[in-house]
């Protein structure tokens, strides 16, 4: 399938980013839960674009309109659906691309794919526009959570040559997260804007990493082979566009590790077994240990850049060239910090509902 | 689900490491596909044990035995059930690893979440032996595909510090992997073995990663969003024991590259579009362009150390230590590359069933 | 899972009777398909309420409105999303019913599933207005299925003493079934709309039964055991409300035949394969085998009836009675014979998009 | 999918009735369940061939073997496999039957689905012993169901011409069914038999049906629309070979019922909310309300009969006959009851599994 997730939720996107409306269905939830809308409204305004200077000035309000699933502000058992209208459609800009695709996006194969009959207008269903939907779904999900004392919490760990400090450089308990630019040392805040800035100034863009922490799980959570933790939060963050790699606890660092130094001993804290390190990520077998379960996904660069791109004219068979009109984020990262936490909270959150023993805490 | 995987075939595996039997089966495989099936057990030999001097020395003859499915030679259409039978089953040794489990094994996840009724004895489920089923499915997928022109090649990129060239390095038309010890280099095939025998003595373990190329595959296969290539690559690539890393093409050098670099711009060969460089690893907005699909799994190192490791003695809640008896494989990596294969084989010719257009070509 | 269907394609059914909207996703579909929104208003409203004197006088427009996969008039390739406004919603008709269940309606099930929290207004998720969104997926599956020369038709086979022809008694190719009232046989529709009148007048409703007939499906379409055609038809044709039986061909005389006489003798008909008889109703071993695919779908007399009834009131735990006041249809067969068309028009399409060599006809 | 079932649990059914094994693999079960081995072989004695004088007199021994997911006596939370080998093959028998389908069965739709590939011989994977791992599946479930106070209970309603009282009217508590021949009513026993001589003695064969309950379900199971209750009973009992109808409750009499007289008034009695009748089968809105689960499948007269009857050479093109050799079940019903019995268990404890409040009564 391919724009529905879940085993025991199950969340469908659909949309494009110049049609009428973009938005979700989840169905599966429980009856009787909350859904804070305010709390939910500033979650999403943090991938809206136009925050920054730099950033796309494209004012999407981005206000979910509810059409069922709620009711007084609890669920009611039938499946929820959202829209977000789109407002600010343009489609003129976007007309000679379906011909001469733009290097690092979906439009060659977009093309090749649905015969020319994809809604080419501002990427369609291959946009960066369709996670807000999946923010939707998942800042609910992180509420949901929340209430349950699992916490969810995103940085960015990497942009360009700029790094933050890793999770696992600190202790869980004081995942402490800016909140203004989402880092735990504050002061790469400001080098990684500069970055941003300075490739900007050059028509370029730039990728980076970023780093998610899921506290407060219990040790059980998950299934062996093709079932497990991994497997699943991998399943939905591919699905977020730009995403090329993914990575549990040190996983990028396995390759090279040593079997004695990467196995993480076991230790007895107030009772509760826990483990000294936490290479692992929180998960053996695909299962969960107990430990915050941390991953990494890498962001490669926005495609869109100012430059001029060597490109085929798929009519006429010629090479030509491509600039990509308008103004783009030049990193995409920080909008997507919260579209990580979002997609992590609905796996999660799924992973929960199958689970009937770990339902009972919440 | 756990043990499941496919949306269009449907693989299961079962077993337990040192149970009556472990095996397969495989649905939704179109009838009158033939099978080889001595390049069946060419290919199931490359991850079996004990082929090296420092490799675990259990002599495991891993000769599926067909149930169903196959009538002279070729698919008829229903189910395909594949088991070997164990003949090698010591439990006797893991007896007092349900109460003190090794780091960096399910022995705890599998506690807490089976209660204490999963099976111990060699890993139970969790054991890499799982992945010899595995490989009866990848091994007649990856055959299927060779003959629609579709063809799988792994090998080993780095073992400690100890690396490969990458498929980027070489052209895809001469992908020349080592028969002895599968590398793209051979001279660094020596510095690997090396390497693992130098931690061997150490009585540790080593990791590494493993790239691996599907070439032959027409643009526009896979699906946008949660159904795109990179999306059902992760869900089984991730269900193998000890991959704790995925990325594509280039992803993991994404975090600091820059678009202007980073997009693959297209070029046009004999008619044929095509791109100038490949760090998207063959998929743009989840879908295949018609470059190889590349990516990259990394592997951490043997849990099964023959070093005293702390642990928690789960009855007594007392830390004590554990020593892993037995041989075990100091580096799983040499044998995990056809186990890569395999998976990569399974979820491309899922993806094939489920695309008409493609099929056609078959 | 609930209010999902499908294997190939996806449908999800979302909304409340008397919240914002109703609607549907409709993902899966191929691109380049032309939707007639004039033929599908048509199919739309003959399942519309307000069309006799003794049916409900609500007059809902049903108009969908399509928020995505639709470009120009063709399908795109993305999720199809589609909508329906609630214009006319009077909530407060409903909240007694909270507490005192309508016999044969799903407000007692409704309250101890969802502890309360369910929209009890209008029969919330449960009511048959959800049928909307469904004509809207399987009016465009059926539009498809005709470009292939697949046709689906259903007539009334019966309202309570009164008894249509069955298509078994007619040649197949002279399916021929009255415009303004659904019936085979014109001199019936008299009669039975007598008889709903009658039972109207009595404030009591009536059951009936629909055939359904689909007629050039090739054969070799369905799977064995749990993907047949039966299989799949009884998925969705149970997910109407009100259906509390079905069969296929003369399933229901069955139970009393011989073989002889039930086999269906092969004969051959300019060079195709065809059967003397259709008893098996166009499937053997859950796989087409070309002749006209026929059921048969009973439904359950309108739990809302004008005259009084015994129930519980929840809280108080005594008994009690209750009346079901507005007018309600007294038999909901005549409107019920464009959803069963739809739903089998759906499961139909889903089957033949799972059948490369049946999707290579259209 | 094909031969696999179920959302929480995964049932996949393989083998051919004539190739080496048969078997199934059950996924999703919990750890620490008992099976009580005996039991279980009492109940698949239950369907096996030969206990009667005109039954087919191939003794097959039908005694699974597992080979995982079974410790102790206990699952152990991994996949369940069991197979059983195929000890009476003769396949010499059947090759002509491949070019002249018999009637009724399956061969032609699975000559054209697979191309001439299918394994022919006794039926393949159509033939009803694939009904056998069935049972090992489903008598498990009946076991585990039956620890949780959830009984499931069917008999012969009918053969021909003659007729078991139905559950409706005898006391749900009182469900006293025959050990020798599952009928209500003892009278009948020996009719049915009479009739089923009868019949085998014309060379001819007769169809019946079978009615199932299941008692002891809370109310509050199952999922509105296509998640019902019917709807998942109706996707397994349609793989049963030979089940044309199925309906719920009273579902066969629906077309001429009236509102008044179908709708279930509510009472209360001991606190607990029930109905005066159950018309409904327990079932409203999709969603058991704590009344039994009753249903009814029809199931066809068998295909093989000993009278010569018509078909086509499908080499030739020309019309013959075929009569079936050997010695077949003149009714297939007596057999087919527990088979019933196990697709319903199999069904329930499913969604018992994706029930978290039922299953805290287990």
């Amino acid at each position: 399938m391919s724009s529905f997730y879940g085993e025991n939720l199950k969340l469908s996107i659909f949309g494009q980013s110049h049609g009428p409306a973009i938005g979700m269905t989840l169905d599966g939830i429980p009856a009787g839960l909350s859904v804070d809308f305010d709390k939910l409204q500033s979650f999403m305004a943090l991938r809206a674009p136009g925050q920054h200077s730099y950033s796309t000035p494209r004012k999407e309000a981005d206000v979910p309109e509810f059409l069922s699933g709620i009711v007084d502000g609890c669920t009611c058992g039938s499946p929820i659906a959202a829209i977000i209208r789109n407002t600010n459609t343009r489609s003129g800009d976007y007309n000679n691309l379906r011909d001469c695709p733009r290097p690092g996006h979906a439009d060659y194969t977009a093309q090749v794919k649905y015969g020319g009959f994809q809604d080419a207008a501002g990427g369609g269903h291959f946009s960066g526009r369709l996670t807000a939907p999946l923010c939707i779904a998942g800042g609910m999900c992180k509420q949901w959570l929340e209430n349950m004392g699992i916490r969810i919490a995103a940085h960015i760990l990497q942009i360009g040559s700029v790094s933050d400090l890793s999770f696992n450089a600190v202790k869980p308990q004081i995942y402490d997260i800016g909140l203004n630019f989402p880092v735990l040392d504050d002061t790469v805040a400001k080098l990684m804007q500069e970055e941003i800035s300075h490739v900007w100034q050059a028509k370029d863009s730039i990728g980076g990493s970023i780093e998610c922490a899921i506290t407060g799980l219990p040790a059980g959570l998950g299934e062996p082979m093709f079932g497990g933790v991994e497997n699943r939060i991998a399943q939905i963050i591919y699905g977020i566009p730009a995403v090329k790699g993914l990575w549990f606890g040190d996983g990028i660092r396995a390759p090279e590790a040593r079997g004695s130094a990467y196995n993480d001993a076991y230790t007895i804290h107030n009772g509760q077994v826990t483990t000294l390190t936490n290479h692992n990520g929180g998960i053996l077998g695909g299962i969960t240990n107990g430990m915050p379960v941390v991953f990494t996904a890498a962001i490669k660069p926005t495609p869109s850049i100012g430059q001029s791109q060597q490109t085929v004219n798929l009519k006429t068979g010629e090479i030509t060239t491509v600039e990509v009109k308008g103004r783009h984020d030049p990193c995409i990262v920080p909008r997507a910090v919260p579209v990580i936490e979002a997609a992590a909270a609905i796996a999660v959150y799924d992973m929960i509902l199958g689970n009937s023993s770990v339902q009972k805490r919440g």
